[in-house]
């Protein structure tokens, strides 16, 4: 249930899956996925095409579209990283979901928004988590490192580097 | 024509008016507008209304977008300061528009999306210039410190801190 196949929002508990970016039940969201992205669940992964219209400057993508994937790529890879630590699968209860408490960006260089067809290209973030703080077996702080890059180069050069501070959500969150 | 009646946004040349945050020519982008806050021109505000969508988890504002009106909040008080510092009206030539070379946001408090009628309620964003860099009469880097507040308790309260780095464009962004 924690396949590589699999992103952590496919799990997020229905009332919990409205999030903008990543949220599976909000119809005019970005629809962020994050999962795995190697067998031994060392990093983090999100696939991403940003549409004509989250464009910065012509050719660029926006920076804050990238902020918010930066966001639920680090909220997601918390939520992985307590269910890995906690050795439970992604299904079990009581479920993990994480917010975010700071977020820094550096945007190195421009993210090319299309290719020179004018075609739609894919960014790839990657996540590593740096810090998971845990007080009497409860996770309540991760914190992950993420570096982005544009299939314009085969995704081989970062382009932005972001750090997520993520902790775990306050019951007062979950509504009445 | 620098009034504080007239957004900056609206006097960046057309082809760099199609930021998805704040460029007026975007049909589908935010629209955000930074202007002065007050004749002294020594703070600068951002008033936005989130949609329905813009939810993170139930009753909250969405991260993501938080940290684009951040950072369109950033560039927008930069090319202001810019402006102002060379005493030159927002219409004359050349153009001022700077691009985010870093976004720094934490999430003090969440932000709430509606008030208790489920109605929707604005947010504010104030900043503040706190470094102006130029070199042989070129401004080439502002930092702006921003923070955010809420309609819910009348702009009371500090519910998010926001700290942007931006760098006037370089001429490569600006197309063929």
């Amino acid at each position: 249930m924690d396949d590589i196949d699999f992103a952590i929002q496919d799990f997020y508990p229905d009332e919990i899956s409205y999030c903008y970016g990543c949220g599976r039940l909000n119809p005019q969201g970005l629809h962020i996925k994050t999962r795995w992205s190697d067998l031994q669940k060392t990093t983090s992964i999100t696939c991403f095409t940003p549409t004509v219209n989250h464009i910065a400057v012509p050719g660029f993508v926006y920076g804050g579209l990238i902020a918010s994937l930066i966001d639920c790529h680090g909220t997601g890879t918390a939520a992985m990283a307590a269910y890995q630590a906690q050795n439970r699968p992604w299904d079990s209860l009581p479920a993990h979901r994480f917010v975010t408490a700071s977020l820094h960006v550096d945007y190195l260089l421009p993210t090319p928004l299309h290719d020179s067809n004018n075609q739609p290209i894919e960014i790839r973030l990657f996540g590593k988590v740096i810090e998971l703080k845990q007080k009497e077996n409860k996770i309540y702080k991760v914190r992950t490192s993420i570096v982005l890059f544009s299939q314009i180069d085969h995704f081989t050069q970062v382009l932005v580097k972001g750090d997520v501070i993520a902790v775990h959500m306050p019951d007062t969150f979950k509504g009445p």
